[in-house]
């Protein structure tokens, strides 16, 4: 894309936090002097969806004006269908980078498997669009977003001044803490960390039991390479992810062990 | 747990077609003698749903009786959160495995990433839950599951009689042909494929858009050691899975790059 300089390049945005939130809004300002911006995202929060597509049902999309001077749609869709319906239907060709956020909310660790944020940005790497997703540790819908829009900046910029592999794909973590305490950018991979669920029981006016999920964090993994190690100590984490999820150790132990001969 | 022989293992089914599809009962009936199951399962279904949770959202579970002599939940949820509710409300412990499936359909090659059958069984690997997925290359409600049955059979005593890593998580999909045609059972790792979408563009009776997600399946990978070959070949394939999602390789690239500092 560097070769490409008089042509602005088009990014998409789109979040799973839904298309009035503060995070999408801070996204759209951050970068709209880099490129060509065009908002699709999800018309009501989408939060936890994972990587879910819409298959069953209709999707409506209707174009609105809520970011100043940047086409926005919103759709009923989750954000995997998002990408899916602007590059079909309302770019009608792939953006040169698609980004997705900011969450309010951290999406470390394992988080990037159940993050609508990160599976609308895989969604877009599978579709051989360079893709970037953008966390910040503050569920608040009142966070301040001046240091994430810093680093947001500064990642796309340098990313759109390289040649970006088609299927790049970066979970980008932002710490909650005022922009002169951030230490730096550290590239990590990805913590060994889960929920322990404990799911609230309670009982509707009616007598009938219903279940409401909660759960703690747990963090096995001790390492200093870790997205969760970088964010406790100020940095902002960049995980590099990938949408190959063959085990190829195991492969191999399954391979020679003959189990299924 | 080849230690443990006079103990029966307790397996853990579910899928993502729903509780009454044709799947999950012959699922339950191809491995019943091999321990002591329980169904938690989606009271509808769940095709698609990635690995979404619900968490804006309280759950119902009701006990059903429709296998015949096994314990039987269905739930309000996805796939995932039948096997956190299974955990944490039904069996009040970890299963000593999860099965998910038999799912209507391929759940080879990039459908591992939206399948909700698959991320059941994630979800189970992620708990520490040695986990496997059967899917049947046949859409039809009406499919024949014979030969489903007897390669779930086999592996599932397979790894019974071994020592399974705790994250242990196989994609196992079966070609839609007679036993006596499939040629065995091939380790392989998951194929570069994709779908290219096209929204079918409608208008509803008030002359309002809505759009329909359809897509081709493209397969981009033609080694011979990916899932669609083995497949294709009439092998059962049997990828191994992982939940760690980063890409070490652009990671190395990154931290040589110095493209962040």
């Amino acid at each position: 894309m560097a070769a490409n300089k008089k042509k602005k390049p088009v990014i998409l945005i789109t979040n799973d936090d839904g298309i009035t939130a503060p995070g999408i809004k801070n996204l759209v300002e951050a970068v709209k002097e880099l490129g060509q911006v065009v908002v699709v995202a999800p018309d009501k929060p989408q939060s936890g969806m994972g990587h879910a597509v819409t298959i069953g049902q209709p999707l409506r999309m209707n174009k609105v004006d809520i970011f100043d001077g940047v086409e926005a749609w919103q759709t009923s869709g989750t954000p995997v269908d998002c990408v899916k319906l602007a590059v079909d239907k309302v770019l009608h060709r792939k953006p040169d980078l698609c980004l997705s956020g900011i969450n309010h909310g951290a999406n470390h660790s394992i988080n990037v498997i159940y993050s609508g944020t990160m599976s609308a940005a895989m969604e877009a790497s599978i579709e051989s669009i360079p893709s970037i997703g953008f966390s910040l540790l503050d569920f608040n819908i009142e966070a301040d977003f001046t240091a994430a829009r810093f680093f947001v900046h500064q990642i796309v910029s340098s990313l759109l001044a390289t040649t970006m592999d088609k299927h790049l794909l970066l979970n980008v973590n932002i710490p909650a803490v005022p922009k002169q305490l951030i230490k730096g950018i550290k590239i990590c991979r990805q913590a060994y960390a889960k929920y322990e669920e404990d799911f609230d029981e309670r009982k509707d006016p009616n007598g009938k039991k219903y279940y409401w999920l909660t759960g703690k964090f747990i963090n096995f993994d001790k390492a200093k390479d870790t997205d969760v190690w970088a964010l406790a100590n100020n940095y902002v984490s960049v995980v590099p992810v990938q949408f190959d999820l063959t085990n190829y150790t195991l492969k191999q132990q399954l391979k020679k062990s003959k189990l299924f001969r």
